[in-house]
């Protein structure tokens, strides 16, 4: 096992009806600015169950952030914390949204100019937020990262500071009942990319940490096609959820190598193309895996055998045969998994390769490995 | 699953070399306490590397916390705390020197009879502390319990605080390479245990904690006859050490069920006959998991073919099969089994039980069905 640090201070509220104890959190003379997406948390009651739970609270609202939040979008909400002394962020909506409220919340108190957050200015200091998670996924709801996107420069960055842990995050299963199918695809799909960044790499001898890690993908693989037939399935969803958020709050990290690459490459392909995040996740995570079979070929066999339950065959055609469930499991919930479904051609692995090249970035990957030209040929495999 | 609320801001830095960042993690101004047990410290090279790391730092010390720490010694550390304005205190340690450091912390603010607290006072505060491990096993690193014994009244009672958290905890497998062998075995045993008590209820459809509970149980069957067989196996002993911590910090019990009934039963023959923590379990769990076995017919079928992969026969034998694998499991680590080893006679089995009916606790356990009565057949079947 490898040294580590782990520290999460996140406190979570798990299950039916605890929106109605967001009061208890906030401090009774917080101004609060609650931000959130779209309409959908207005048609789910969300919106509703937040407003009454807030009655006599002073509470602001900036909507309208995007999937892939937009720092053009978040700089607006950054002048509103601003004019309107906020001192508290309450975050309402997915990971998007969280995100955006981070950066928003890191944004407001940073001297100088905040796009330097994502270029890895150090933050002393962060706005205190808390959330109301609608969406299963990103694991943004117990961390302390969030990811932005920049239109002008298509770019898609990401930061990390203990500032930005929400101080609470409430999780309701049935707040994420009426979510679009596609979503929940898309969720399952990023927390089993999650354990995978995390735990397909090479062993070091975490037997716990690697447990733990299939006990995710195991109940993603379980509980995603349940959620997805009865969407209003309390404990499948409340399963889905756990998943999710366990997936990333620092814990299966503990001690182990990272990867991460594929998860970049996935930023460009978003950046340049405009596809969901889950949705590049199961293009290019199949090929990925592939690609660096050798490199992870330990893993890939454990990850036959634990997690697919694969026994039979040489190590070559278990890990075949892994990676074609892996596959077939993202399809099953509905996804994509070429690029060509997403009428992108091969130019697609060039346009990619030279935005790393163009950054300097050597290697990505948990051996720092995946030179621009192997990210070439991971993407070309996408086709 | 059940709702749950969880947060757990114990900072935990975990492996080789750890113990030099003591320093960054308290106050240059503070006036440190040092706690620690007898001697061991001393000869495992941790208390120089303590002083070491806290070089030119206000450090007081305060040695002799017994193994189940009582009140009356850790009542003159309190006295301490108080006449010398102590600041931070540092336990250095296993779970006895923790527990106790956490008693005095909430003691020497407490204001009236500290042993109320055992008797669940309401704490407004406590002087911050921090842990340097030596002893995996209680997970009382990691979360915000301490179990203190009382000589004068033959008691051994907990609580439980936000505010005795430990700020940091430094777990250094090194640290633990010079314990004797029963300590170690103890410590597995009481890892083991503690999962058990959350484990090992009704279902409530939690597959992921479930995963996670099997998962340490998977890890400490593999990895406690390594680390006994190599108590400087580096790896086998930082696997032991990280199931102890997240068996008990909470995570595992997170929307479940939990029974703690062995832990309770335990904490009477350690009170009344002197038996170590570990041994009491290893003793009472066997004939608990038997004494019960319809209420928790269904986990214990589950835990009989993840565990020890029993899939063979029909459910009864397949129940009887894990409850002997998990006896010998104990026995292998050099634990005995039965009161008699220690010389306890069938009498234990009232005297326990009239321990509980006299504090008029009607039933312990998940179902709250374990009364005094049989918590006395539990005992003679262990006999």
């Amino acid at each position: 096992m490898q040294n580590f640090e782990y520290q999460n201070p996140v406190k979570i509220l798990f299950g039916r009806g605890q929106i109605a104890r967001l009061a208890e959190e906030i401090s009774a003379a917080a101004r609060i600015l609650m931000t959130y997406g779209g309409g959908s948390i207005r048609q789910s009651g969300v919106y509703g169950q937040v407003r009454s739970a807030l009655a006599g609270r002073e509470v602001l609202e900036f909507g309208g952030i995007q999937p892939n939040p937009v720092y053009e979008t978040l700089m607006r909400a950054v002048a509103v914390v601003r004019e309107q002394r906020i001192d508290f962020l309450l975050a309402v909506g997915g990971g998007s949204v969280l995100d955006g409220t981070k950066f928003i919340a890191a944004a407001a108190l940073f001297e100088g100019e905040p796009w330097d957050i994502l270029k890895g200015a150090p933050l002393d200091a962060a706005v205190p937020l808390g959330c109301i998670l609608t969406l299963p996924a990103t694991g943004s709801e117990m961390n302390s990262v969030s990811v932005i996107s920049r239109k002008d420069t298509a770019e898609k960055l990401l930061f990390a500071s203990p500032h930005v842990y929400p101080r609470f995050s409430i999780l309701d299963p049935e707040a994420t009942f009426s979510l679009p199918q596609h979503q929940i695809a898309n969720g399952i799909v990023d927390s089993f990319a999650h354990v995978l960044e995390q735990y397909m790499t090479y062993p070091v001898n975490s037997p716990l940490q690697d447990r733990i890690a299939e006990g995710i993908l195991l109940t993603l693989i379980r509980e995603g096609p349940k959620t997805l037939a009865d969407p209003t399935d309390y404990d499948a969803r409340a399963n889905l959820m756990w998943c999710a958020t366990l997936a990333l709050n620092g814990l299966i990290a503990c001690g182990v190598p990272q990867d991460w690459s594929t998860h970049m490459i996935g930023h460009e392909v978003t950046a340049l193309y405009g596809l969901d995040h889950g949705e590049t996740l199961a293009v290019i995570f199949p090929s990925a895996l592939n690609a660096r079979r050798e490199s992870k070929h330990e893993k890939l066999l454990q990850y036959a055998e634990r997690v697919w339950d694969i026994r039979e065959g040489d190590p070559e055609q278990r890990i075949d045969r892994a990676i074609a469930c892996t596959r077939q499991f993202f399809e099953s919930l509905g996804e994509r998994t070429r690029l060509a479904d997403y009428h992108i051609g091969p130019e697609a692995a060039d346009a990619v390769a030279a935005r790393f090249e163009k950054r300097g970035w050597a290697g990505l990957g948990e051996r720092q490995d995946v030179s621009p030209g192997l990210v070439r040929s991971i993407l070309a495999a996408c086709a």
